[in-house]
């Protein structure tokens, strides 16, 4: 902490309004010195750091010329935001990202009013935006809106979505579009400086034809580069495309979002003279102006705690295997013993662990984009022509796709795998990325088969029992990070759908387990062994369908039983009493309880803090299981 | 059924592969015969006249060009495939459409082989068609796929995300634009022929530049008409826009679809000729060769019954107003009382009654296309800036936009007010339309206020509860259909959150009813009480919060407690499952049962018949409650 950068410019900011009174070239300082507190934050939270070096200048230059709090500025994901939130008031605690009880990762309206949509999946921004506009026209007391979104996120089927319905409405919105797939060429910047000057007195559709003019003219070279840059907002082929002024968009740029000077007499012409939608197209490189980011494969995209002098990460070394590697290998292996497997990721070939296949066999590995409802649905055409696709969603983003899971795969009963991965409770990224709903809106739907993983040997056999469930579709749900240290089987079995498994056997209570909770329920019954109360553990692994006789077995034989789940209300549990209300089996003698995640979001923290935070510690889980089985929990729990 | 038009070749066709040996101009013939027969037909049962009337001789000349069913045809949305249908060997049963144990009114995979794959929703076709076309590519025995899709629902991101990476991809397949939205003038036929005819000879590259010139050269009016046609994939800007060039694909067209000539010459020269993917811009008009149809406002979309000869429709008197239409006046009354309000619909502006509010307030109510994702960020959006959107989307299409429900409206806690019609059962749409799993994917939400309405006046009650209601997300269900009947009020009362009501008082057993199915659950009740069983009724009003006083009184004083909600497991009894276990009120003397929809998809019938194939009919929920309660059901249903 006490190798903190000079910053005499930023440590005279304390709202962005003070941003205003300076001139362009301290703006330009205050940049620099915004990127040396950001890095030096970051290396002691760890965190998004790329996408936050790579929107520096943009950030002081939208607060410089826009008037936020008023007008909303929406950063797009929002894991680009802690130069952000280092501008607006949250400086002092800027050394708490990401930690418990610190600042979110993302952008969240709870945390600031300069904040005014939070986000953390992608391409939401250009809909909000456009709604915060037609609250401005209708009367409403808000100012301008501006989306900042990636070239990525607006690949999506709902940027697509949003940026047609913006063309139609044709009202005076921004959106920024933060292109850092290309690093910016001397000679586009200097066309964009050239631009730039002459924009100040053009209205937009000269300026637009002019730049195509210009281009037209320029020699060979820079044309070519010229033209690559326009090509994404003009007539890209392939994934990157976007299509802005074909959509009734105003388009300036391409600007240099490392030029100060250039964005701020950019964005002011254009805060000016706008009266409908345009588009501003800034260039920008991730990690730009740290030397470790820049030179690295990823950009430093997503970072652990690091050295600032040498960008050397410290290294947390796994006890076990994550779970995330496990789906990847074990799915590889099962790929080379059956060439009708393919898998399909949206945009996440790594995060899914998708990459481990692909290397292998390239060509059978789809990475469709940020495009989770194509993805579902083409996983169903491919299981319709014969092939057997995996499609590894994590569940969050799942919901993105749901109704394609529900009419293209479910109804049709087509034998699509989904391999969900964060299910549960995820850590760092907090509730946006909380896995909680999954088991809920897959096992409600007829034909679906749900499991989830006790531990990462039972993932490697769900990845084989789901390779070989031929006959309808299939999900199984793991969570994030590591797995329990098991001993991991040569090969994967292939499960009897609809069949549990014991544990541990005992007679007093009856834990019943859904999910990776499974370790959390085990040590639960440890401490109940420990205070001389006798326990089953079981492992249902199937939610859908439920193995019924093990139900029956453990609530016949047990005093009180207890299912857990990684989960919200509505899920494993509500299935189970469903099933016993069903068959009137808790007529007259029925001790159950279901512990679920609860009724509310769960901020971010470790993810062991973020469950006990959840009440479904272990010890939580022996007191409920106790309370119910009547069986004193002040005796038995003393130890606790 | 005496009046059947004459269809000497038609009757000859028994599959596609029949049509194959038939010159030009039989195929022609045919065609005037097989839309005879689809008017004769669906005026016998009712259905989507239109858009199957638009298809005729595209259905024909797609068959008798491919390899129909080793080529995977894919109709999107599948309500144009009454033709197809008819040519597919259900010749024999089409007069059973859209009836109880007839066919579907839409392509269904275990209808027939010649359906590859189901659609209702739509922008579903060019997903599946890649993953067909993957299927070949990777060895599965399966043909070239064909698309066929909407101009309208081509607008959807999905469909953007699916031509993307079908763009992306670059693999042989083919997808038909059928633009019905302008109705083609001589001159855009007159140039489609001329590329028509030379196509044969020129390889895809050439034709496309030719295309190109040839329009250029044209004079001015056939060059506007030509250009308008083109628009359509280069570069119309609005909602409209569709941009299959830009994104990778060969582009033929516009050809006339009713000229069976152009079309089979085209479709056989790309089919002979293509590498990459396709699209083959076809101009159909709806309603296309029935005069009634053709001069009506929305070309039969939807008919009831009809006389061919006149065109007239057979109209049933309803006898109460239906729910929509409850909605859609309700709503627009609360609009003239609060300027805030306003209305959002993803293309079903008269689907949901917010038609009428546009009326009279044609500022405030916005239809966005079909886009679902975008449509409940944007109103999020809305929610952030003041205002009170009401987003109304039928509840099996708010499963497209889940994910921005959870991450953009209840982890933000925004005031987004859900319309959700058409829940539960829908009769003749079927399965796919059906509207069971919204209880189960909104309750689970942490924030989100779920209620349902009981009868048409509850829902007068429940939009006053939404509009008033601005602390956090709301959402309301109430199925398609008429009402009850009931007397409605003058004004709604706002409704105390959480609060459910007893509708008659008795002692033995109580029914709690969440929703609609509450004029069955008093059904059960009477003929209950004719057996001398003294009932209770209560309507929850609110499956989020749950009423948990009245769900404990209930409890309490009666021998069994009954739930009953039009929806999946996972619902409104899941909720009160848990709830009771929680507090451990089920220990020790429960007789609870949850009536839900079974685990199974419903075939469609009329909504009573779906109803009782579900088992939710009054003499099952009278049956179930005396079980539970232990009653003796053979005496005491002795009149059942």
């Amino acid at each position: 902490m006490s190798d903190r950068p000079a910053t005499p410019l930023l440590d005279r900011v304390n709202v962005p309004a003070d941003l205003r009174s300076l001139s362009d070239a301290a703006l330009a300082q205050l940049a620099e010195e915004l990127r040396a507190e950001t890095v030096s934050a970051v290396s002691v939270t760890g965190g998004h750091l790329g996408s936050s070096l790579g929107v520096v200048e943009l950030t002081v230059a939208l607060h410089a010329v826009f008037d936020t709090p008023r007008d909303k500025l929406i950063w797009d994901v929002g894991h680009q935001c802690y130069p952000h939130k280092i501008l607006t008031g949250r400086r002092d605690r800027i050394r708490t990202l990401r930690q418990e009880g610190g600042l979110s990762g993302f952008t969240k309206r709870a945390e600031s009013e300069y904040d005014p949509f939070g986000a953390a999946h992608s391409s939401t921004s250009i809909s909000a935006a456009l709604g915060f506009t037609m609250g401005r026209d209708l009367g409403m007391d808000t100012g301008d809106a501006i989306a900042v979104i990636g070239d990525g996120s607006i690949s999506a089927g709902m940027a697509y979505e949003a940026m047609n319905n913006a063309g139609h409405e044709g009202r005076r919105m921004f959106v920024i579009l933060n292109d850092n797939e290309m690093s910016i060429a001397p000679p586009v910047g200097a066309m964009s400086k050239y631009i730039s000057g002459l924009y100040g007195s053009d209205p937009f559709g000269a300026v637009q034809k002019l730049a195509q003019g210009f281009e037209a003219a320029l020699p060979g070279p820079i044309r070519d580069h010229a033209r690559r840059a326009r090509q994404l907002v003009t007539s890209l082929p392939g994934r990157q495309g976007t299509l802005f002024e074909e959509l009734g968009f105003g388009y300036l740029g391409p600007i240099d979002g490392h030029d100060m000077g250039q964005l701020l007499s950019v964005l002011r012409a254009a805060r000016v003279r706008a009266t409908g939608p345009v588009l501003i197209h800034v260039c920008t490189v991730k990690g730009k102006g740290y030397a470790p980011a820049e030179q690295s494969d990823d950009k430093y995209h997503g970072v652990a705690k690091f050295n600032v002098a040498t960008g050397e990460q410290a290294k947390s070394r796994p006890n076990a295997p994550a779970y995330t590697k496990v789906f990847g290998q074990t799915l590889t292996e099962e790929a080379a013993r059956d060439p009708r497997i393919v898998g399909v990721t949206a945009a996440m070939p790594s995060g899914t662990g998708l990459d481990i296949m692909q290397k292998r066999f390239p060509g059978r590995v789809f990475d469709v984009g940020i495009a989770e409802q194509h993805a579902v649905t083409f996983a169903a055409g491919m299981a319709a022509s014969g092939l057997k696709p995996f499609c590894a969603i994590y569940s969050s983003f799942l919901q993105r796709g749901y109704d394609q899971v529900v009419h293209d795969v479910a109804l049709q009963s087509l034998p699509v795998r989904f391999a969900i991965d964060r299910a549960g409770l995820v850590g760092a990224d907090g509730p946006t990325h909380c896995g909680a709903f999954d088991i809920g809106f897959m096992a409600g739907l007829p034909n679906m088969v749900v499991m989830a993983a006790g531990d990462e040997a039972e993932l490697v056999h769900m990845v084989a029992t789901a390779a070989a469930h031929d006959d309808g579709p299939i999900a199984f749900r793991y969570p994030r990070g590591e797995g329990e240290g098991m001993a991991m089987p040569e090969r994967g079995t292939v499960l009897e759908i609809g069949r549990g498994r014991i544990i541990e056997e005992g007679t007093d209570v009856a834990l019943l387990s859904f999910g990776a909770h499974l370790g959390e329920t085990l040590r639960a019954a440890r401490l109940m062994a420990e205070s001389g109360v006798s326990v089953t553990v079981a492992d249902a692994r199937f939610a859908k369908p439920l193995d019924r006789a093990l139900i029956r077995q453990l609530w016949r034989h047990h005093k009180a039983l207890v299912t857990v789940e990684q989960g919200a209300m509505g899920g494993f549990g509500a299935m189970v009493l469903h099933d016993l209300a069903q068959d009137g089996l808790l007529d007259g003698r029925a001790q159950i309880r279901t512990m679920t995640l609860p009724d509310r979001f769960i901020d971010h923290a470790s993810p062991d803090a973020m469950y006990a935070d959840a009440g479904l510690s272990a010890v939580d889980i022996a007191a409920t299981a106790l309370q119910a089985a009547g069986i004193a929990p002040r005796r038995a729990m003393a130890r606790l």
